[in-house]
């Protein structure tokens, strides 16, 4: 069967363990997690894989190489509320049909090969991310136990109730020495590949991202009796912050992306002009500098902004992480590889995070898009067809055939 | 004691009649609205008015004149939830007020006086309003008797329980060619007076009133993957709505205000491109042509709006109130006698609704706004000066000395 066929199959076999009937929802460290990673297991015990788990969960194939240094390859096996089934899993299984083909042909290569299937990438379950990808560069922190589910169990507790020991967590870190590289296969969840009329893109970074907490406050009144001119509307300054955040992510030509997806207007009424508005400004650029600068213009003139309508500002930066960028090389050998295959690699940022910001601490990583349907992801409707899954475990296999690690 | 402490003294006494022990609620045909309608009854018992009530509550207090026709001087007793004290009551307070210094001095009008304070102008309790001044009207439509409040109560059940009966609602309608004229006194719930430095105006129209609901359908997506160019931005759109209706309505040089006081993203999320936003417009205006030109050019650019945008556009008009006109004649009598009283009249619309606008239906109107600060309204921080409160009985006076009905 063609490696693409056989992703698609193992993906959907991995969507049907969920803890809903109708939607698919597997957390972290839950009974599907579990479930799950014994399938993960027994897939990769079959592709000739040595097979361990660590204390987060992380299940590990391991093919041993020639030296000591080992390729990681990753991805995640949690999900959100009502996923799709690619996100995530793709870049699982495609770690381990890619390191099968090795397996399978005997072929050693200079560097071993870790299949690692991550439990915590969304950050469904806990108020907190890439627990499992921490762990494994050695940046786990022991105060992250603390924090709690909505149930209120803590993150130690559910550890132990999934049969691990937090004082395992240590050893679950690569010695540097160790990991060499990092890779991950994993769709693009948006529509630039879709848009290029290609099948498969080199991430050249994993984007920083900037959150604003921006309130307007101005008066509320009676919609009828206030006349225009008398008026410090909060909604329609609001409105001027959206079209300013659009306007200035525009001119960076794909540099930076702005976003508001949250506006609260507090007391509203149709017929009360909104006297206070709250919204938040999601911030994102693979460039810290473009970001930075961004963020800073932006500032400005919102400040001149609300000057001019006489509304008070409040600004409040919730949220500044730094962009992880992709190594050089690795971009150039995923490249290569890609073309190897027959499509021409398209070279892009990536907007979203990945276990790769948390395993970047460890070593140099490289990731791969594959085109999905519409860009549309976090929704049962994600969909990446056979075909470009085809290629992509084919390009990893010639990306892995040619590095030097 | 002046008239104006008086208006006061009478209007904080009122305050103190609320379902709620720290702020002012008074609905329609509540225990609160029997005490008020009482405490009222014993003013105009006081001040040399016969009284009656009629089936919806009204209180009715009657100063007989040489002929049959009658003037008539009504605003509320009701309130909204958490309201000031003067908005409704002042006018009733005017009225009784006025009628008491003909009462006392024996002086016979050539018309009588009837000063009318209804219970239902806030619609509070039912998803209806006017109820009471309908009913002076003749206007009352008995469907109405079936609408309910939020514990399933009808208005038929409230006015039984309030001791009224059904039957006789017909009998609460004035004979048009008894009814001669009616007026009202109220607080402007607007800063025009207050910026133009006047105590007192005069209403030309109570506004005609559009309600749209604008529906914005673009395409929900990853805040950090999909590129700004690709993206088809509910929220950006909607922003560019919001400033459209506030330029159209800044164009008209006070003719026409618009508003949107609510905007509602479902399922938003800060990392989430808004998919859907829902928008309310209200748009009013004291000439209904300016209003339906508004409302024609509106919906006109929004559409080339969404269009640009690639946005789907739903566009439901939810409601279409014409403007009552006040009578020529009595505002000229009403500009007349607050000059009289020593303050320049300045002529304004009224953005908000009123019981005038269904006594219209029976006889021509009239109302005089007195200024209030900060043009604060359905607030506790309403407030109208004794100063002005006295001015304002006392223009009322001069205007019932001086009109010809």
């Amino acid at each position: 069967m063609a490696l693409g066929e056989r992703a698609e199959i193992m993906i959907r076999t991995l969507a049907s363990i969920s803890a809903e009937p109708n939607r698919l929802v597997r957390t972290f460290l839950s009974p599907e997690h579990r479930a799950a990673a014994d399938l993960i297991a027994k897939w990769m015990q079959a592709g000739g894989l040595d097979v361990s788990e660590d204390a987060l969960g992380t299940v590990r194939g391991h093919w041993a190489g020639e030296g000591k240094k080992r390729l990681l390859i990753g991805s995640h096996i949690d999900t959100v509320v009502e996923s799709g089934m690619f996100d995530g899993p793709l870049g699982v299984v495609a770690g381990i049909l890619a390191a099968e083909h090795f397996a399978k042909a005997k072929r050693k290569l200079p560097f071993g090969i870790d299949v690692l299937a991550f439990g915590d990438e969304e950050g469904v379950r806990f108020p907190a991310t890439l627990s499992s990808s921490m762990a494994v560069a050695g940046t786990f922190d022991v105060e992250r136990l603390q924090i709690s589910d909505r149930e209120g169990v803590t993150l130690r507790e559910a550890i132990t109730a999934y049969g691990k020991k937090v004082a395992d967590i240590p050893a679950a870190a690569y010695d540097p020495d160790v990991a060499a590289a990092y890779v991950e296969v994993h769709i693009e969840q948006g529509p630039v590949l879709e848009y290029r009329n290609q099948p498969l893109g080199v991430v050249t970074s994993i984007a920083g991202q900037t959150y604003l907490n921006v309130e307007l406050l101005g008066e509320a009144g009676h919609a009828g009796t206030v006349p225009m001119m008398l008026r410090r509307d909060a909604l329609a300054g609001s409105a001027e912050v959206i079209l300013l955040a659009e306007k200035l992510a525009r001119a960076t030509n794909g540099e930076v992306v702005a976003t508001v997806g949250v506006l609260r207007i507090p007391a509203a009424a149709a017929n009360v002009i909104p006297g206070n508005v709250a919204l938040i400004v999601d911030i994102r650029s693979g460039s810290d500098s473009a970001r930075l600068q961004f963020v800073d213009v932006f500032k400005a003139e919102i400040r001149i902004l609300a000057e001019a309508r006489h509304l008070g500002l409040v600004v409040t930066e919730t949220r500044n992480v730094k962009t992880t960028p992709c190594d050089a090389s690795l971009q150039d050998a995923m490249a290569a590889a890609i073309s190897a295959t027959g499509s021409a690699p398209v070279m892009l940022a990536s907007g979203a995070g990945h276990d790769g910001t948390a395993v970047a601490k460890l070593c140099p990583i490289a990731m791969m898009f594959v085109r999905c349907r519409g860009g549309v992801s976090h929704n049962p409707a994600e969909y990446a067809s056979p075909a470009d899954m085809g290629l992509a475990v084919a390009a990893l296999i010639r990306f892995i055939e040619n590095i030097k690690l």
